[in-house]
């Protein structure tokens, strides 16, 4: 780890020194000033750096593992937005007070979504600090000029999602009331699916890609103006986790924490499309590109505009 | 930057969009789901994360320019004592509060370290949190096999220090009754020189290589451990910022914060290490390495074993 201290030392070695998978990319992992990776010929990096704050963006009282799964699969979530293929991270930890139980859980949470994503624990700051705050920064590897970039898609593009989206935000109610609570849909909040296989079938199919952290109609926006394009969403066709008719669906529009992704792809690649679809059962079309207009987000109702929601996705700073 | 919302995305686009250096190995900046870069052939990335919390690791109060300025700088310590060239850095910036002033002093300050560092802004997140935490994702480059690791020390190396140790923590009282004080000692404590020209002179000359954080007795243990190794320190070699007669003596070899690089070289390295002396005017030899003995490091004065002071480094959970 870059700064060790002797107690922090100690910590790392009891709880974060095994159990975590190799990546043949990496020459020196955890215990020096700096980890040391190799990037085979032809290949990029890309990296993504992420934090969760404990009571803002999760209970600060929630099972430790289930905190550790979900934040390093909210960080890898970015590796697959880009079809990159997961290597390794970086986890900078700060604690309260460094209580022996709690990091063995929070260790063992980490290890385990490590091992399914295949990233491997490459170094690492542990700091006490009044509360906790977890920072992940993650990386992988992606043939040159490959990458799913935000800024691809073109008019005309048809508009995928990659599967039903709203169920992790539906979860927040039962998650804040009782933060242990692991059925239903709290599952989908905890334990959000990082799509790396996906991400990796679309190098060359999606003219651009995301991942919706942040709620649909709100990273729809992202895609839009790194395009400078619009996208025309077809409320019929969103796959949402309850019927429009209830009273929560606007909320499945507006909710992230699916790390769904968000993608577009040309016509011309609407047969490869259906062919992954057979592999990838979630994955629907529901909408399409038009050029750039007042709105980058447009929501239809069988063609027929609906006024965009007022409420927006989660917002930082507003 | 990875997760944007709408109040981070003006944010970003505000402070942090231009004015940093570029990286020739930059494909992609802030903006998208990563950060995409490429390494040239033979090869290898540096990675560092450094976590610095308010009132624990820098004054609360401290002006927003200098706490940005010293988080880069001791992270970007870490890749001068790997022998790497610096290439970019991530930011992960959790702040209580999105205020104007403050933010604009912070990115200025970041953006001079950056410059002067060499370090592209390739990517972050910034998200809202009770209190103020930095964590910075630092990299750099070095050819495939010649990082200056911690591992390298053998018996019968010399140890070296690359300039005077103890300003920084002598600073200290002055830094925490002044935080807005920005004389004398104080200057070591906030903008503590980054070694990177000494680091990429090191290689193939150093043994074994680390950045003084925790203070030089505690530090040097470090590099006898990976080395499986002693470290004799020679109590009246070593460049301290007040004499030995100073009651603050010891304060200089148990305080971190100075950045200064510790390392060891094979006899054979003395003359191409008086020559550096020339370019690099504090580099001071300090002691020798001994075979691995009952404690890693021995304090002498001329020879006498002296009690190593039971006051140690800095330490997080002890």
């Amino acid at each position: 780890m870059s700064a060790e201290h002797p107690g922090e030392f100690a910590l790392i070695q009891e709880f974060f020194a095994s159990g975590f998978p190799d990546s043949a990319d990496t020459r020196l992992g955890v215990g020096d000033d700096a980890s040391l990776i190799a990037l085979p010929a032809g290949y990029e990096l890309a990296q993504s750096i992420d934090t969760q704050v404990a009571g803002i963006h999760f209970p600060a009282t929630a099972p430790a593992a289930l905190i550790a799964q979900r934040a390093l699969r909210c960080a890898a979530s970015d590796l697959a937005a880009m079809g990159a293929e997961p290597q390794g991270f970086h986890l900078a930890l700060t604690l309260p007070a460094a209580e022996h139980g709690w990091l063995a859980e929070f260790a063992a949470g980490l290890r385990d979504a490590a091992q399914e994503l295949e990233l491997a624990l490459l170094g690492g700051d542990t700091t006490s600090g009044p509360l906790l705050v977890i920072t992940l920064q993650v990386q992988g590897r992606v043939p040159a000029g490959q990458a799913l970039l935000r800024s691809g898609a073109r008019a005309g593009d048809e508009v995928w999602v990659s599967d039903t989206i709203g169920g992790a935000a539906l979860a927040l109610p039962q998650v804040l009331a009782d933060p242990a609570s692991f059925t239903g849909l709290a599952r989908r909040y905890y334990l959000p699916q990082v799509h790396t296989p996906l991400g990796i079938a679309l190098r060359g199919v999606a003219s651009a890609c995301m991942d919706i952290s942040d709620g649909l109609l709100q990273d729809a926006g992202h895609i839009a103006r790194r395009s400078q394009v619009s996208l025309q969403l077809a409320a019929e066709l969103i796959p949402t986790v309850v019927a429009r008719s209830d009273s929560r669906w606007l909320q499945c529009l507006n909710g992230g924490d699916d790390y769904q992704l968000l993608f577009t792809a040309p016509v011309s690649a609407q047969r490869r499309l259906n062919a992954l679809q057979q592999q990838f059962s979630g994955l629907t079309r529901i909408g399409h590109v038009t050029a750039a207009g007042d709105s980058p987000v447009l929501l239809t109702d069988h063609g027929a505009l609906l006024p965009l929601p007022a409420q927006g996705g989660y917002q930082h700073f507003h």
